[in-house]
């Protein structure tokens, strides 16, 4: 079975996630109904690596898809450019093994969820702009303390067919630059909703809502983690790992520039 | 009269440009409204340095606003920030010299043009994807003809009760970084239309539709410059100088990030 390889870029606003529904403006559908166009066939296996809910962004998405004739990627890529709405690319195509399934060959996952330091007016659709100073060093240990192979069924519903809400959580990071703080989580799996869940208990450390020393309490079950997560619109999934490919962990997209203060109040 | 300077920014996409208008959402009108319910004052002047279009963004736009009483410039940016919209923001509200007017007192503004150099879900709103390769060692030669004091007729309709269609142009030049080719102009003042006509024209020549050696001819007239503008969602207004002030001239707005290519096709 001719097999390829994708990695797809979306703007999650305006989609109803990843997954394909009956009803509703999905990603997987959207670009199902393009590959058919292009293709000329009418049965295509299109799976994603990370199902993405609804308002969440992808820098890189990877997709697995067989069909039932060889394709000439390159064709199919300039197609698509013209076909595709204009929230939703396809920034490469490459021939993939026999047998490779983007989901289940995974390694690893990484998400960044977008804080914005300021109030922007180019940020609503990518960050979530707290409104108050946080304490980014508290947040750090916070952070820090989700490190590691625990139990987060406090912060998450399984997800994906698996049975555990064990996760080994690889990395849990704060990278700030300019007016973007960025929280960086890497796991071979997450659980549903764990990320924003992880992310909206950050940000109650960062307010003084909550201490970094509650967090092993947290995942022990003798406390209840904050209960709100963190909106959509700061979450991206950005990048997916598998064998021993290095693992591209990019930028954070800024929500404007720099603007010279005339000695201001800001 | 107290007077105050503010820098301000917006994503245009969803205003009618910034001059207040009887129907239509404007910044100045959107701005104006905010402002009379933070002073309580229902006669403010508020005149911003440039007049852009529909559809165009502003980094750095700035303002003069006058009242009849004193102001404190922290507690109005603070409330600003609870009532304007997303897509606006004021940025710095300091003290001005009594008598200063952002349009009249402006030495130089600077727009930029996005160019976008691949199809991304992120850049519909903020720059122009062309679609082909652009040649841009004759783009930036083409540039290089228009810097100078010239007769821009062909490139604008006279604007802002300027009698005359010559502007020197101090600055016009492409910066490329990564996948965005930023096309900045300098001048004291521009004709309506120019930026977009002298990027359309830009983009003819990067095309291969016309030669930057055309450039003399469509300002001594004759030969006409490509009809076609650019569209107003690339454009920003960056910056403004007063005075002795330096020139703020920021970074371009990226539209994604780099992904790991697995020797891909494209």
């Amino acid at each position: 079975v001719p097999t390829y390889r994708l990695t797809i870029e979306y703007e999650g606003t305006r989609f109803s996630g990843w997954q394909i529904q009956p009803r509703g403006r999905t990603v997987q559908g959207v670009l199902l109904d393009a590959l058919r166009e292009v293709t000329g066939e009418p049965r295509l296996d299109l799976q994603g690596a990370g199902r993405t809910d609804a308002g969440v962004h992808a820098l890189g998405q990877v997709a697995s898809l067989r069909c039932q004739r060889t394709l000439r990627p390159a064709d199919v890529a300039h197609r698509l450019d013209a076909l595709l709405p204009a929230d939703l690319a396809v920034r490469s195509i490459t021939p993939a093994p026999h047998g490779f399934h983007a989901r289940h060959d995974a390694l690893e996952r990484s998400y960044r969820y977008q804080l914005a330091r300021r109030r922007s007016a180019f940020g609503k659709r990518w960050t979530w702009w707290v409104g108050e100073p946080l304490d980014l060093a508290a947040m750090e240990q916070a952070a820090a303390a989700l490190v590691g192979r625990h139990d987060f069924a406090a912060f998450g519903k399984r997800g994906g067919g698996k049975d555990s809400t064990v996760v080994v959580l690889s990395t849990a990071a704060l990278v700030a630059t300019g007016d973007i703080v960025l929280v960086r989580f890497v796991a071979s799996h997450f659980l549903w909703n764990q990320v924003r869940r992880m992310v909206g208990a950050l940000v109650a450390v960062g307010r003084g809502d909550a201490d970094s020393r509650d967090v092993p309490r947290w995942l022990d079950g003798t406390a209840s983690p904050p209960p709100l997560g963190a909106p959509a619109a700061g979450l991206f999934l950005e990048a997916v790992r598998y064998g021993q490919e290095p693992f591209m962990l990019p930028p954070p997209i800024p929500i404007g520039v720099p603007v010279a203060d005339p000695g201001g109040t800001r």
